[in-house]
């Protein structure tokens, strides 16, 4: 990690996993969330110091907390589901504005609330595949259709919404997010993989989707044309064979092999294969490095000594 | 309203009263919102021609609906206060970003969450008052008094929590929203009053308190160094012996006269008082002139023949 001024203007876009908010076994109160934050917002400030940063988040448990919360309250009107995600944007903003005033006071963090364009005839649209909220039970399914709701049968846990995970296109907040990177050294966006819209008469609409965050994150990496875009997890990097006697961590791959990997079906569709493509996708576009690495080892990674590197 | 082009860097903060969001006898949803918006968001396109806009917005059903969402949903951990206001800044900018989109798609606007410094030792830490939530019978109040929760007697309704109303000290995002006001046409800001957060030995802490969105925009109107400040409401103005007979809309005011009213307790302190306060502090600290008047008037009130004005 280079700390010459030459670097200062350089962008890292850091795509942060579900389990840098909320750990296995936790509930998620707000206390759990920032201290988990504050477990790597030291790293990111030190990071600060040579590349402008760019963090992005999921938001699977806290959009689904919102969503269980509206369902179990009759008296009060739900709001929509791309709308909960941007309350997740603020929530998960200011928690993260929380973890660093905690460890560095100093350092500037801008959250941009963030929307993000999804083609309205999203092949998604008609196979909706990611599951969101609770479970039901069998009795509640029909009335549970007439709202329109796709479900799928979870065996032994009982029913569960789906919604549609468009691709996403464009950023809406691009330049809002360009002036935020050129003025301060942290900026959150893109949270949650962004708000869902779709133009309708030139004009940007809500859908109720989700959009993949790695994906999201990608398209905004290449869109700031970042110097590096990194996808951090629970897990040091990508394995051949996870999970079984013989897995293999890779710690360098080349655009080519990976995209067949990928076409192959190495990489599970709910976990790493999204990563996966979203790093492909960055490299492909920019010529540069991408890397998948462990939560824990932003300095190594950073330091290209940790992590699966993804060469062009 | 000139369109001069030496006009075009002035700053326009306009505080949005919570009827630009939900009307009388709306539940609020999502759809309602947004439709209530559009009846202004022309009006502030047109003013951002000459102008750059800074809207600020209450809160308080939005949070409220949250608040009552998260105490009847038991398994899921609840969001303290001040993370559920940190929520509704983004909902609520996102539902003025889609209002916006409507009307004008080619209109930029930012939404900055943003976090106001209150004093740890503000007497209101001490003196609880703003209602905040649903109401409680009296056999839940022992257990809620366990939460640490201040509650009061409402007759006729039952009990209600009461939570602290401290005075705005400094915004801390004010920076970020410097930089959009230069950048954008349309900032969203302050947001509820803003999270109410205290330093704790150098850090930023959030607190379970609101703060008044009047005052909240005044300090954000007078730190932007704005050229006016607005506060949009659903009566014309302020007026002399309101609701009585001989009710009169003042037309006109100066500073010395409105503080003398406001001492004498001309104005309620749950509704006009602290508008009154806010505008006082505004015109006090710049010289420039301040207007409270009515939501659907902006073009008026910008020209100066609608709403009371508040002189140096």
């Amino acid at each position: 990690m280079a700390s010459k001024g030459i670097y200062v203007e350089k962008v890292i876009v850091i795509a942060l996993g579900g389990n840098a908010l909320i750990r296995k076994g936790q509930r998620g109160t707000f206390q759990e969330q920032v201290e988990n934050l504050i477990r790597i917002t030291p790293e990111i400030a030190r990071a600060s110091r040579s590349y402008r940063i760019v963090l992005t988040h999921g938001n699977g448990p806290q959009v689904g907390n919102l969503y269980l919360q509206q369902e179990h309250t009759r008296d009060v009107p739900p709001m929509p589901l791309h709308a909960c995600v941007a309350m997740t944007q603020s929530l998960i903003g200011y928690m993260i504005q929380t973890a660093f005033s905690k460890c560095c006071p100093e350092l500037r963090v801008n959250v941009v609330p963030t929307r993000v364009i999804v083609a309205s005839d999203d092949p998604a649209f008609s196979n909706p595949t990611k599951p969101i909220g609770p479970y039901y039970d069998g009795a509640q399914v029909e009335d549970l259709k007439k709202k329109g709701w796709s479900l799928v049968m979870v065996p032994g846990r009982g029913w569960r919404r789906v919604v549609p995970s468009p691709k996403p296109r464009e950023i809406v907040e691009l330049e809002q997010i360009r002036t935020s990177v050129e003025r301060f050294e942290v900026t959150v966006a893109v949270g949650g993989g962004g708000v869902p819209v779709v133009k309708q008469n030139g004009s940007l609409v809500g859908v109720d989707a989700v959009i993949d965050k790695d994906l999201a994150s990608s398209v905004l990496a290449v869109s700031l044309n970042a110097e590096s875009f990194l996808i951090l997890t629970d897990v040091e990097g990508v394995y051949l064979d996870y999970g079984s006697e013989k897995q293999q961590l890779i710690r360098e791959i080349r655009l080519r092999e990976a995209q067949e990997l990928l076409e192959k079906g190495y990489f599970p569709p709910g976990s790493m294969g999204p990563k996966v493509e979203a790093v492909i996708e960055f490299v492909r576009a920019t010529g540069r490095k991408a890397i998948i690495g462990h939560l824990d080892k932003l300095e190594e990674i950073i330091r290209g000594v940790s992590g699966t590197i993804f060469k062009p």
